[in-house]
C-alpha cells in the first residue's frame, strides 16, 4: 500500500529527533510553484480610467474585478482625479493587489493632452503609490504583442482576446480590456527573461 | 463718559425683550470688510514642488508658510508623487486655505516631459481637492505681470518682488517664490472684474 507525500512527511515527524522545523506540505507546495500575487492594470484617462484586477493561477489568470472611472464632461478637473484616487483606493483595499502596472505613454495628440492624461496618471499613481504597490510600467505596443502577436492590434481585438484568456461572458468595454490586458502581459512577463522588461517607475 | 460700541452693544442686548441674535462685536465687523480667506499656491513639479501659504490682510499679505517638497533624483516618480501628496496634505491641515491655485501650463519642451509635469499636478491637485478647496490656475504670463509688472520677467525678479511684498528677510527659493507669486496674483485679481479672470479646474 503506497502513501501520499503528505502522510509520508507526517510519518517522518513523527521518528525520534525529527528536526522539528515547519515543512511545507504536498498542497502548499505546488501553491507555491506559481506564486500569484495580484495585479492591478490602470488605464488612467481624466473621463474614463480603466481599471482591472488579476488573479495569476496555474490554470490561467482570472479577473477578479473590472471596471471603468467615468466622470461626466461638465465635472471639474479636479473633481475627476479625486474620484480615481477615492476608486482606485477601494479597489486596493478589497482586492490586495501587491503590483500595479500602467502603460508607458510616449505619444499624446498634443501638449495640452500630454499634460491632463499625466494628471489623470499621477492621481492613479498616487493611489497605487500610498498602498505601497510595485509600480511598473509597459509600453502599449508590448502589451498588444503579448495578447494578441502583434503590436498594431486594434481595440477590440484586445477586448475580445482578454475575454477569451479570462473567460469572461462578454468583451470588456475598451478602457478596463487594456487595463486587464496591461495585468495579463505583466503577468506572462514575470519570471521571463527578455530585453523589453516592464520598467518600474 | 462715552461707550465702545461693545459696550453699547452689550448693554442693547440686556433691554427686557431685546432679541437673541448672535451680533456682532466690533473688533470682528473690523475684520470682516477684509475677508481673508487663506490662499494656497502651487507649483508643481516631480523633483521640486514648490508651494506657499498666503494670508491676505488689509495691511498687505502674509506668508504663512513656504517651501519646496524636494524629491532626490534616485527616487522612483511614484515615490515622488507620494511625497508631494503626502506633503501638502500636512500643510493644508496645518493652515486650512480655502483656495488653491497652480500655473495654467501650456507649454513644455517635450511630451515626456509634459507627462511628468502633469503627473506631479495630479498629486498636487488630488490632495486639494480631496481636503475641498477651491482649485483655479492662472496663466504663468499673467502671474508675472501681477507681481513684476511685465510678462516676461525673470525667475529672480519675481523673487525679489515677493521678498519685498511679503516683507521677508531674503527672497526665497524659486519653486517656492513661484508658489508665493501664485497666490498673491491670485489675492489681487479676487473681487476684480477683468478678462483674464483666474480658471476654476
Amino acid at each position: 500500500m503506497g502513501i501520499t507525500p503528505k502522510q509520508f512527511e507526517q510519518l517522518q515527524s513523527r521518528r525520534p529527533g525529527a528536526r522539528r522545523v515547519a515543512a511545507p506540505v504536498f498542497e502548499n507546495l505546488q501553491a507555491s510553484r506559481a506564486p500569484a500575487s495580484v495585479i492591478l492594470g490602470i488605464d488612467p484617462s481624466l473621463r474614463g480610467t480603466g481599471y482591472g484586477v488579476l488573479r495569476p493561477g496555474r490554470q490561467g489568470s482570472r479577473a477578479e474585478a473590472f471596471g471603468v472611472i467615468a466622470c461626466p464632461p461638465a465635472w471639474e478637473r479636479s473633481r475627476c482625479l479625486a474620484r480615481i484616487v477615492e476608486t482606485l483606493r477601494q479597489v486596493i483595499r478589497q482586492h490586495h493587489p501587491a503590483v500595479c502596472v500602467v502603460e508607458w505613454l510616449f505619444y499624446a495628440q498634443n501638449l495640452q493632452t500630454a499634460l491632463i492624461m499625466g494628471e489623470a496618471r499621477g492621481a492613479a499613481l498616487v493611489a497605487a503609490a500610498e498602498a505601497g504597490l510595485e509600480i511598473y510600467e509597459i509600453a502599449p505596443r508590448k502589451v498588444k504583442q503579448a495578447i494578441v502577436g502583434h503590436g498594431a492590434a486594434q481595440k477590440l481585438a484586445v477586448a475580445k482576446m482578454v475575454q477569451r484568456m479570462l473567460g469572461l461572458p462578454e468583451p470588456p468595454g475598451p478602457d478596463a480590456a487594456d487595463a486587464l490586458a496591461l495585468a495579463l502581459a505583466y503577468a506572462q512577463e514575470q519570471g521571463r527573461y527578455n530585453l523589453a522588461a516592464p520598467r518600474r517607475i
